[in-house]
């Protein structure tokens, strides 16, 4: 996969040029255009060149080059470096988690994908068909970008409740095993690293909605207190999630009890059935001479049926009473 | 159902006229008038021509389109974007959530219902009803319309209160079960989905009657402080409620633990007075030449009237102490 | 009991008048003097009376009329509205929930009690037994209507405090139980129910001691530092107490595991020295031509003898290494 | 034990003169000096002449005579009142709590000894011993006094910490027993107990080196640095602790379930190995006219024989499954 | 090991010289430089030299001689004093606590090292290679020790993680056992301690990011905000660690209960299964003089395969049902 996958200048909401990388100091030059260019895990080399042409700072340079950053913003004189956490499922239905790196200047924006995540090429193609909004400048190409990102965690969200939900099923509906359990703490384990991973957009988009940014236009901040909404929406219903899973976690074990509370009432019942023949037998072996109907033909089918009668008497006693 | 439920045009808090939807912006030009529209689940075509009567933002008209939104109150220059969350107890006894939007202008406010939700058109009659206090402005209708929704909340929040009243009386009086248990978790889910929807609106009641919002006069303001109170409240019910649930769900496993006690020491206790005749018949039956009234002819019958004795006394005592 | 309990105007801390209702404003004229209302569960009509006398707000005559509300504080103007839940410990050693309503306006008091409550007659009266103290308005009054209130909490809280020591000493002393736990779930519902009558007057108290309200004299402002210290403390004991009820629900638990551990294990020792004798029985039960000392003639009474030896044996090392 | 310890003039950090409490109001006279008083549960009558020389306010006063106050500090004018909690290890090694109250004016510090303390001369000596930093007022005094309460409080810290710590060595390494959930759950409710002595103390220290006091020198300011960072430290060594203590109340549940199942396993091993012999004499006890080796004459000595071996096998092969 | 472990002179970001302790104050008089002094548990007299050439506060030197404080950043005059506890794995992968104390002023810096803890000879040399960092003052050297140090948390927190992992492996793999129960309380101690140490430097990144302090120059304090960013992350994961360790405590608790369980049920299933002979045995032991096929040669041998084959079906019913 080549690491530089767009390079493109724009001015008032059109794509005007494709722009050489080393170049692009020449298109900063003109006013009313901002140059937006899409990374993909990128060399050494690369990010100095970028570093070079806008000017960026040691430190969120050497940021953008690792991955495994906590999401973040930081202002360094007129520019702004993002670090986002992304997260998606892949086909596996499992989530894979990536990051991508804003760098947002005067007149450009720079995004840095890093792990698995989508291309968003899509969302550019979508900004370039909608000039007006992307007339508002590289603000709202962030946006864009932002909100593309944010919207991938819905499904995320959705695959973590899913989850739960079967987990309900199992708990209440199936008999308690080792493995429900295991799976309940595999979710939370899981529930955790979304949540950490989403939970610092909340800041982020506060920042970016409020604060007095330069390079980001006053008529663009509606729209990240969109995407803010969203990341609010999606933090509150992991809440929720990890709320009803340590519920679930301690009805599941309420549940476990219950049903070694059954073991132990099966057990007793079928103890005290048995323990009729047991005892009849133990009485009909002692050894004294004179015993009733022992000389009797039909004695010992007579006790057989008789205890029989007794057991069928107790298990249905049992069974009313609710220890069978 | 029709989309749109009223358009009626308001001045010194009496109806003048009944508007239709394209000649609003003629009515907007006189002064000391509001427009009062009532919308429910309008098509996208009715929410532009609205757009374009009162001039509303994209964002705001994107969001009144789809439903599951989260409250929210957000200003878009001179007009003000609410989303409210509502619930309300249905024929079946469960809980229906629907959402209301509100555009709230200068001289007009739009109400857009979704989802399952009483009418506001009783409201609409009683505020005609009462023209002094309709009279303040459209920020009165706002007050009106929000109260009667978080009003709905107070049944919701009851039914809530008297489900764990009626798992409490379970839990204390029956006999541990798996249902008790699954009925607590339940339980917990609906309270978080209720208390989810109910609690941003103390930020936005807030914000209602601490900033200087221009399209909502400043004589109302004491009407939200008024709704704050009660949102405050079903919030405060809610926390006890959850916190007295989690507390049922401990108490229930401690129950769970006793009646399981109870099954062990019954169980011990009718093994102990079972093994007396048990003994007593193996002693009986070991093969001994001279063994103790063997010969008697009374002495089976003279051994179990024994066995019985000493099993009631046995008897007796477990249950003295507790066992039985 | 009569609605009108007192209606009297003061003048430097001095009763000088009682006054009738409906002559209180000619009162209000005169300088240097407020009016102390006390009322009892008035009618609407009465309430009436008393908003036109003192110019009292709509929202706030309403609330004044029904129970049921949150404590809180509002400001209307120049005058105070202030909602005060009272408890109570009743004969029965119960508790009693109220509500008291204050208006408090430039030269007026009037306290509204609802639900059951002690009168504040005797308050009234230490009042005028300091008229240095009294003189500094009706702030003074308002302070020491709100300290008797906060005063009649601290019986309530010992109560609780009380309740929990004694189960405590159920939990680790006596046997567990289904109603010892019923009893911890009822404990924490009382509870829940005091610390949120209680709770929101922290907020009160520390707006009527650090805000500027027209109507409290400043002088007068660290009398209510002195109720926002009780309720702080209040407050805490609350905390505490249900810190500590959630640990004792915890050890009640504990206790039950172990006490069902000493059953299996009394079970498990007993079934032990059980099993000497039945196998014992078992053995000189079976059918073979030559066994030992069947012959001989005290053969039965040695094998009884031998097996008691053996069974008490076991019991000594059972007793021993802690198993009965 | 008498009522006033000392009463002394200092300027300059030097004890000049020790004064009688009736001529204070001469010494405050002088400038540059202050008068340093240590009350120790002093009577009404004491406390009235103190209130007259210093000009104490009387809600002040009136608190400083009850004792059972929660830790604060007010403000009255230029003059400051301080309540805090003491705690120290008593010859029991049980927890002792009294409370000092402080008055601190322009040029005096008064100090009031409740329930049981340490005497603070030996304090009063040292600074005295260090005139330079007496020197800077009646500020440092406090700070002496107050930094030798809070040193009091890590011996009560270390106690419960090591309290703690016996706990985990009989949870860990003894049988699970009624004796450790109790002191579970009695350490439980000491930490409880000093943590609210010592948490509002942060609150305290904040407001003194914040705020401007007037009658704390500035340069004194550092030293109550000092002591917050000592009860900042106090606190979250308690926190830590009453985390520890939450999850030791936790494993000690896990502990007494683990030994259940241990004494069930033990239970069936036992009960399975004795079921062989009772098969087995069981089967030789029927009456069949042919069964084999019956006749022979070492036919029961080989079956017993046969039986241990049985018995054996299965003893050793649950030994090595874990089951005994 | 010596005391003095460095003390050298620099001029934009070079080493120009090695300075005698006692001839800093001659340094400190040129423009433009900074003393870098690096001490290892320096005994009082080094200390009160130290305190001396720069002029330090006597608190500050106070406290820098003690060990075990708590982290903290603490401004005297132009001077700031930080205290920061540091923690690195050992040899035995046991995690080593210590401390570094930081005295930085106007022209200087003077670290002071405490129990176990990496040299910082290595930084100082890594910052000598980078004259142009460097060059920015003392606030970068501080921020590089800084930087170390919290560097150095990683690998804690790594094994941290990695203890869990391997915990979860025994609870979810092995059987439960004391052992692992004990090593997750364990484990939380040790957490515990860990975030206890690193929780206080979250504020104190904060302040040297955000405040105006002189002696640390403008340019320097985006690199603290690199430091903030470690810290924080470090405290996720610590959050992170804890929340997952409290869930692996319940699912460990919740698998001992399906552990005992699984031995009710095992034993039940068997008890059932040893009945049959048991009763077989004891009908044909009874005395009737004419029971089926007793006098048959076969009999014995019949009724021993009737009973296993009964056995073996019940067996193969048990193991169906999941009982076995």
């Amino acid at each position: 996969m080549k690491e530089i996958i767009n390079c493109a200048a724009y001015s008032q909401g059109r794509r005007i040029a494709d722009v050489k990388l080393d170049h692009v100091h020449e298109t900063l030059r003109e006013t009313n255009q901002f140059v937006w260019i899409g990374l993909h895990e990128p060399s050494e080399e690369i990010l100095t060149r970028v570093q070079k042409e806008f000017g960026l700072h040691d430190l969120a340079v050497e940021d953008a080059h690792t991955a495994h950053q906590r999401s973040k913003v930081e202002m360094y004189g007129n520019s702004v470096f993002i670090v986002i956490r992304t997260a998606q499922i892949n086909l596996e239905r499992h989530i894979d988690f990536g990051e991508t790196h804003f760098f947002v200047g005067a007149n450009f924006i720079v995004t840095v994908r890093h792990g698995s995540s989508v291309s968003y090429a899509d969302v550019r193609l979508r900004c370039e068909n909608s000039p007006v909004l992307l007339g508002k400048g590289q603000g709202f190409a962030l946006y864009a970008v932002m909100d593309f990102i944010v919207d991938k965690y819905f499904p995320v969200v959705h695959e973590l409740e899913q989850s739960l939900e079967k987990l309900e099923d199992k708990i209440f509906n199936e008999k308690p095993s080792r493995e429900t359990t295991e799976q309940i703490y595999q979710l939370k384990r899981e529930l955790l690293e979304v949540k950490r991973a989403i939970s610092p957009l909340v800041d982020i988009c506060n920042r970016l909605m409020r604060f007095d940014i330069g390079c980001i236009s006053e008529e663009t901040r509606p729209y990240f207190r969109d995407v803010y909404d969203n990341v609010v929406r999606i933090n509150e219903i992991m809440d929720n999630t990890r709320e009803l899973l340590n519920t679930a976690l301690e009805a599941n074990f309420s549940l476990i009890s219950i049903s070694q509370n059954d073991v132990s009432k099966k057990f007793a019942g079928w103890a005290a059935i048995i323990a009729i023949p047991t005892m009849v037998a133990g009485f009909y072996g002692m050894n004294f001479r004179f015993m009733p109907e022992v000389e009797w033909e039909y004695g010992f089918y007579a006790v057989i049926v008789l205890t029989i009668v007794a057991c069928s008497l107790l298990y249905y006693f049992f069974r009313k009473s609710g220890w069978l």
